[in-house]
């Protein structure tokens, strides 16, 4: 390929995803190019792939992003700087950097008193405009933290999972000594069993209806495993601090909910995609609340540390690694049809550390 | 009537409510005899009466009133002291008091804490036990506030349900300078306008079906009203930091939720007949809390200081008072008719002040 030209997988509409050439974009002001070196496959991405559009423009521009499909996918990426624009100092160039993808306009309500994951203009590099599924990206300069040496692009392209996880757990207050409990063992359920179990929780009991990712929730901290298909959370359970519904569905909620001690507190993490009913008149007779959580803030940094330390590795859930150009039938067509993996990882540059 | 009866309203069962003599039972240890002077009838009351039992028990007694039905209904009420178990010592004979009706086992987790409207037994004087519809009442001494001279029997009686909106005003954390939007203009909606006024809120939108209840509203402070039948209230308020369900009901419930900003709360007060659904997406996306209350705890000392320091007036809501002998017809079959009454107040002792 020329240097004008990099290689990256392209979202175009539903079972349409195509790892091809595109043209590299001078950067504008504040923007930075990334060599990529990992990017994580997130369930969003498999939706969007299974029957997106859902977070994708494909009509309007997103108006951060200034971009709508096709664009480049993946919100889940690492890599070293290549190239900064003039105006940009707060990262060099070879500077090994994880992206925390979320666009904030800086402006609004949210983002100036610092909760920017609820910018007005919320969106994600690789969702609403292009992202790291590629061997190149470019990303505003803000976008990018700074990686110690400790820190492999393998732990660094699950950061941004981990941030969903930690972002959860400090919206819910579990601390130490708390009971907690999990509804869902996919990646953002099992990254929450592994900073759960770092935040001194005592109890962490896990649901899922798959027994591979309990046995993986056993491994990574979960106290006690029970499979939805067959029996109820709460009957190994109950009086919980705080649960977690990290499925997005009316079962994995009442699960949840069943489980919280009076005056508790049920966090929602899950997105999803109908209307639930909620026990109102116990919600509120036993003074529970429903926490949201949405995206990440002020994390980044924390998780960074705690990885560089030795004192979390996000990395134990990446199951399998492939190349960009595999990317559609190892990564995409697989995750769609199975639940074996937890976390893929595609590795565009290949040597890369 | 001999010195050993005394009248009561008691409740038999739906639509049995009975004025009817009761015997004078001897005090037990940590009980105080009450001679009541006023008795609001909640809507609860009116639910029981309608077609109860709903909290009252009539098969198991409560396990912390040890009574179960028939029981003397009421549990906003106030009045003197007039009898002391011999170990009581925390209030005297002749002193004025009002009661918090709520009973606590103080010994499960949530007593212990002190949050003691969790508590495991749950259960209210007037509901679960013995209240104050009467010409007397026996409360636990610990349920009993003595009342200063500047706070009058009639704003007493009002203190339970102001309790109950200044538990949901805290639990949701509006404070000075912050937009609020109430769902529900009931003696409970009309309490948190009142009080939403007092904590400083610079815009308190309502909404209810009635236009009197509306009226009432905006004389106490409502700064936007909107009749729920022909309008949605988010098209008159959007983006409030707080938004009160004080009803019960899907479409409230649904109402105040458009009217929250990102990452605002909404506070449940209203008790639910039916699982409503919620839009779970918009909530996580938006990162909204739902914040249940429920009754309330460590209020009333507040409370009785606001109203004595003529901060607070819980006796505007009062719309009518009824004799203890009238309350049937006069008090609940008129509330379970019309909408008209906010706030009936019972007023057993003739000639008290």
């Amino acid at each position: 390929m020329d240097h004008q030209h990099f290689m990256a997988a392209v979202w175009h509409g539903a079972r349409d995803i195509r790892v091809e050439p595109r043209s590299r974009m001078p950067l504008v002001p504040g923007e930075i190019r990334i060599r990529v070196a990992a990017c994580g496959i997130c369930g969003s991405d498999v939706h969007e792939y299974v029957d997106g559009p859902h977070a994708i423009p494909t009509d309007a521009v997103h108006p951060l992003s200034g971009r709508r499909a096709p664009l480049v996918i993946g919100h889940e990426f690492c890599g070293t700087v290549v190239e900064l624009a003039p105006d940009v100092s707060t990262v060099d160039r070879e500077q090994r950097v994880v992206v925390e993808p979320e666009y904030r306009c800086g402006r609004c309500a949210a983002c100036l008193r610092g909760e920017y994951n609820q910018c007005r203009f919320m969106g994600f590099a690789g969702l609403m405009g292009d992202g790291g599924m590629a061997d190149e990206a470019v990303v505003p300069a803000y976008m990018a933290h700074s990686l110690p040496d400790q820190v492999s692009f393998e732990q660094a392209a699950v950061l941004e999972p981990a941030a969903v996880a930690l972002h959860a757990i400090r919206q819910g207050g579990l601390s130490a000594g708390m009971r907690c409990a999990v509804a869902g063992a996919g990646p953002i359920g099992l990254l929450i069993v592994q900073l759960a179990r770092i935040a001194g929780a005592r109890q962490i009991a896990v649901s899922d209806v798959s027994d591979d990712r309990l046995a993986r929730a056993l491994a990574l901290g979960a106290t006690h495993t029970v499979n939805a298909r067959t029996e109820r959370l709460a009957e190994t359970a109950d009086e919980v601090d705080v649960a977690f519904e990290a499925v997005g569905a009316q079962a994995a909620l009442d699960d949840a909910y069943a489980t919280v001690r009076k005056g508790g507190r049920l966090v929602l993490v899950g997105l999803f995609g109908h209307r639930p009913t909620i026990d109102a008149f116990g919600l509120v007779n036993r003074e529970i609340n429903l926490i949201s959580s949405v995206g990440y803030r002020h994390v980044f940094p924390d998780l960074i540390e705690m990885v560089a330390n030795g004192l979390f590795d996000p990395s134990r859930i990446v199951t399998r690694q492939v190349s960009l150009e595999a990317v559609v039938e190892e990564g995409f067509g697989r995750l769609a049809r199975e639940t074996v993996d937890v976390k893929v990882l595609v590795r565009p540059c290949e040597g890369q550390r």
